[in-house]
């Protein structure tokens, strides 16, 4: 049997504000360095030991994964940075605020936005500011790999080559992983492993900041899947992920 | 031509203290955190930019090297880890004030057990609890790969086999790097690119979380190499260093 641990970031300084972030590259709060923080403490109270950690290349994912382990007194361990664990791109809406897109659009809009499977948010240009084309961490990938807008079915399709070609060997070598990245390339990796239908996966939110523990047969199929903490604290942190996007 | 930077880290608790730390994994202090900060606004204030970042798997470096990056805004950029770029294993001395052994055993004893060639501080017994010989980041090494004691030859002798098999092809296919490590490691690496006999290598003082930038030829043989930053706040800074183990 294999365990995989999954966290979302910690609180950012947009989640705080509640924007819609995407690729733009915000900082944790203090609330999520303590998140991070927590979720370490946790790891090493339970008996928790890795062998290699994954992470995207936005700091509010790299952040928190650097204080998990420092939390764990495990600063030493390899950890490997891929684009492709980063957040779903959120186009056009980058930068604007969940509430007052919702009161602009209404609450259906934004949720179909925020989580049809396959409707994409209005492209960004791709010369908008506010777009990754520019970006030095992205100049080796071919300039189409970068996103202009993705819906969720687009973050699964480069989510997964990642868990093919990295993870999942990884795991199936005995290298025990943590992975700290964010709540929908999370959710990819989830509505795959759990093999969850496109229209179930707009139910599912990732709290930030709590280790996600799935338990994987020899064929990586999940046994059972918890959050590690509090249980009340989990799901209020869960509930206030999904209510977001109201008005 | 190519360039190099190196960064012994910010100062850490110990250095506060004024102990002998070799491979002691302590914390760095908020002035050590906030040289690593600078280190990286100096950098990016040069408009240095890296393709790939090397430390050791003690936190002081790593930490020094997170901030660093962050602080340039490349909390992105890959990082790895070696075991190789650790400090000099300080042996039996590990945890001792270097002013109280100057006190018992004189200035000169403790200068040669910091900066002889070849001399090494008595051995730590392989059990004794401030080894590293139980210490989960070296269990996949053969046992007397990690060391009891270390002179600066040791330490030569295990740095020189990271920069032939990972530092100088990296550099050579035109990666272009930083290093954060310690005192001793860059030491031993100064003293490989600079050619610094084993007798003058003792006046050689690095100071903390100060880049030292190399510019090397097609063969990675030094054009010129020279601090990054204040000129009075570096030699005030590589006079404390050189003026720490007196009585």
């Amino acid at each position: 049997m294999y365990k995989l641990v999954l966290i979302r970031h910690g609180e950012s300084t947009w989640n705080l504000e509640n924007r819609f972030t995407g690729w733009t590259d915000v900082e944790l709060t203090p609330t999520g360095v303590a998140q991070a923080r927590q979720a370490g403490q946790t790891l090493k109270a339970a008996g928790y030991e890795f062998d290699v950690a994954y992470t995207s290349v936005l700091k509010r994912a790299v952040h928190t994964l650097n204080h998990c382990l420092d939390a764990m007194d495990r600063d030493w361990l390899p950890v490997v940075k891929d684009w492709r664990l980063n957040e779903r791109h959120y186009g056009g809406l980058q930068g604007l605020n969940k509430a007052d897109m919702a009161k602009q659009y209404g609450d259906e809009q934004v949720l179909i936005w925020r989580r049809s499977y396959d409707t994409p948010p209005p492209a960004l240009e791709a010369t908008d500011p506010r777009g990754q084309r520019q970006d030095p961490r992205y100049a080796k990938l071919p300039a189409d790999a970068v996103p202009l807008t993705e819906c969720l079915k687009d973050t699964v399709a480069r989510v997964l080559p990642c868990w093919n070609e990295v993870l999942a060997p990884a795991i199936k070598s005995g290298q025990r992983i943590v992975l700290a990245a964010h709540g929908n390339s999370i959710r990819a990796l989830v509505k795959y492993l759990d093999n969850i239908g496109d229209a179930d996966i707009v139910g599912v939110n990732i709290p930030n900041g709590v280790p996600l523990v799935y338990e994987l047969d020899a064929d990586l199929k999940p046994i059972k899947s918890y959050y590690l903490g509090d249980a009340d604290a989990i799901a209020k942190a869960a509930a206030a992920v999904a209510n977001q996007g109201k008005a």
